[in-house]
């Protein structure tokens, strides 16, 4: 990318799920148990498919975020066990659930560093996708809220929802620039407008979040392999 | 109030819930056929008592909203009969939730013709506490989200959530009106800043909700008894 177009860059806006802090982690870690609270009943990879059938059935009605992922564990358990599960296992999922909601937000790596550097510089806002009430809490659990003018939750990451972001906030599209871990969610849709997007790919990605990529849209982002080369790419 | 003061009100902003389109009845329905399904273990009484115990108990937890009261609805379940309830009774309750997330919804009497008749003189805006993409759902299937040019959604309606959303769309406290059917989320909060509010009853009110009033906040809102008195209130 040329000086010239980095320079127009005023506002930086980050996804906050696996792109700040941890999240698909505590997925995966609450699926394990999930495993083994189901283990007399049904074997790993039934019930891995299952759930995931059961999640983008409900995904219409529940949305993103972790209350529905637990209704979505609990109706796949019934289905798979036929009714037999008893009230105590199903209490079992409900707590991990809870669990996931009061999980210490853990911040990724060099995020903090980060933001200190560009916040003079640029306006950071937050961009997630999810549920209101987690997302806030989240924010206010990591410490990193301070960082940024603005939260912005969208319940679905698609080329409509930036839109209407860039247009409530007054941004021009030169002006923007979205830094995520997901190419589907963060990377794409922001392309597809014109603007720009830093890919930062977290190890492990949401089988949902994965896209198969055409040679136009690889040539439209930066992929960097960690959030600390951010001030650097910037020229900062 | 003086006609000046009424002059100065720029931007309306409206509570969804029971203000614009029916929720919680559908609440009360629900809470019915739950009653229902426990019916073989716990009578009606003690299992409300007990809901509305565990409703609060996670509340920090879930927030508002359907999917936190399904899966409270189940705890309730689970925690009155004693791990005894089936597979196929907690599916019903999951069930019950996802006719509540998909009911139709049903716009109050005069709201549309209020809004068309206030819409050319104010901005009016939507304020409302729960979960993004439930609500983000309703204003879409209500048919009244043009009227808006503005929706907010607050993870909880106090004093700071409602100064701030002053505050990011650049309302001076005499410009604004809020609208509501909850003394306590929707006129009290507004009250204490200096705002005006109208209170418009619905005729079922969550106990969570109602307060008790001191003579100093009966003085600071306008009571009416339906919306289609607001653009006779404001002169229009």
């Amino acid at each position: 990318m040329e000086t010239n177009e980095l320079q127009a860059i005023k506002v930086i806006a980050f996804d906050a799920d696996d792109t700040l802090w941890v999240n698909e982690t505590i997925f995966t870690y609450t699926q394990e148990r999930f495993i083994e609270v189901l283990a007399p009943y049904v074997d790993s990879q039934t019930l891995e498919a299952k759930l995931y059938e059961i999640e983008l059935r409900n995904l219409s009605l529940f949305g993103y975020g972790i209350k529905g992922f637990i209704l979505s564990m609990i109706e796949t358990a019934i289905e798979l066990t036929t009714g037999k599960i008893s009230g105590q296992e199903v209490q079992q999922i409900i707590n991990l659930g809870k669990v996931m909601l009061d999980h210490p937000v853990e911040v990724l790596p060099n995020v903090q560093e980060t933001l200190e550097k560009l916040q003079d510089k640029y306006t950071l806002i937050l961009i997630t996708k999810g549920d209101l009430f987690d997302q806030e809490s989240k924010i206010a659990r990591s410490g990193l809220g301070d960082y940024f003018s603005k939260l912005e939750i969208l319940s679905e990451k698609n080329e409509e929802a930036y839109q209407r972001v860039l247009k409530r906030n007054n941004i021009a599209v030169e002006e923007f620039l979205m830094v995520g871990n997901s190419l589907k969610s963060d990377v794409l849709p922001v392309c597809n407008l014109g603007a720009r997007a830093i890919y930062i790919p977290f190890h492990t990605t949401w089988v949902h979040e994965q896209v198969n990529l055409d040679k136009d849209h690889q040539l439209t982002y930066v992929e960097l392999p960690d959030i600390s080369l951010l001030p650097k790419y910037l020229n900062l």
